[in-house]
């Protein structure tokens, strides 16, 4: 086996790897490159940033559902699968939200949002009706790491609990009573490159006991 | 280069790589296949599942920092990053834990555990101090998504909001009082191979509307 001349890059977590091939041009030192680079899905999460511009390219409708189907594979307490989504591309709702909501204002430049709501009849009785808001979440970072694997950006912008902003969604989205959303989550293509926050806090590692 | 007839296998992070390079046999025009699997974070996001029995096999430290590195990558509101880790491969505390919570049973049989907790004096005040457990959420989702990643196995086994549940791993963790668990993750190698639930649901998807 012979790897003469070549570079063979394995970045174990950040699995980049660059093929040089040869052949016939290889040997008379006309290098030929062919290049792949799938991110493994460590990488994608580190990747991920909040992402609140967006250019005027639009998010096909098989991207939305690429993305929701992604939030659909989270687990949820006693497989219950409290959610339901509204999946918005008309510009006018877009706009509608975030010219409601201070904190979604950048909805109003995204192509697309995704409304993760909580379902509180397919969720549990009594006090197990609450995991809803962790189920959702779970489906939330799904979706948000999916949005980055498929080279969009995104932000989780915040609904529930503040009591007014869920009051504007329910009431743009025409929600039911039971239908409670959890967060608006802007979908576009990034207007910029976006660099991960380094979050990485060693003192917050407890090993076997506090 | 000549790897003709050679798989190289390398399974960092489960990346499964198999590489044909090119030899004498490409110049004469017998194409060779340049193959390369490594799964994408859609892909992972798809193939976890709730891996509850897990082989001897140890977890090693290093595995066990990728997963808290990855769990510290998830968004929080405010950006308080309102969370801490107890991480616990200690043969006497995962016994502790499993024996004791009915609903962490199988943490007897695993190699390590993940205590994902909320951190109530880094979350920000009044309303918005609950985030803790969507942000806490978010972190637990990375954490599942980076196991699969690695070929490792663990579940989501739920504390909070159970009081019972939240004393007993507070008692045997020695936690604070502003620290609240949400879950326990056990980790290991999976005993067997795990079938994804397939809970895609179209029904539950709403274009612009409900």
């Amino acid at each position: 086996m012979k790897l003469t001349g070549t570079l063979i890059y394995l970045l174990p977590l950040s699995a980049i790897l660059t093929l040089t091939a040869c052949g016939p041009s290889a040997s008379r030192g006309e290098t030929q490159e062919t290049e792949m680079k799938t991110k493994t899905a460590i990488e994608v999460i580190h990747e991920r940033s909040s992402i609140r511009s967006y250019t005027d390219e639009p998010v096909t409708r098989e991207q939305l559902e690429i993305l929701v189907r992604a939030g659909m594979a989270a687990p949820s307490a006693t497989n219950k699968q409290p959610w339901q989504f509204v999946v918005v591309d008309d510009k006018e709702t877009l706009h509608a939200l975030g010219a409601d909501l201070p904190t979604s204002r950048m909805v109003q430049g995204a192509p697309a949002a995704i409304i993760v709501c909580g379902d509180l009849e397919l969720a549990a009785d009594g006090w197990l009706q609450q995991y809803w808001i962790q189920d959702c979440s779970a489906v939330s970072q799904n979706i948000l790491l999916a949005i980055t694997d498929l080279g969009l950006g995104g932000v989780w912008t915040s609904v529930y609990p503040a009591e007014n902003r869920m009051e504007i969604v329910s009431g743009i989205l025409g929600l039911p009573e039971h239908i409670v959303p959890l967060n608006i989550i802007p979908v576009g293509h990034p207007a910029a490159e976006a660099t991960p926050m380094e979050k990485w806090d060693p003192a917050k590692v407890h090993w076997n006991q506090w």
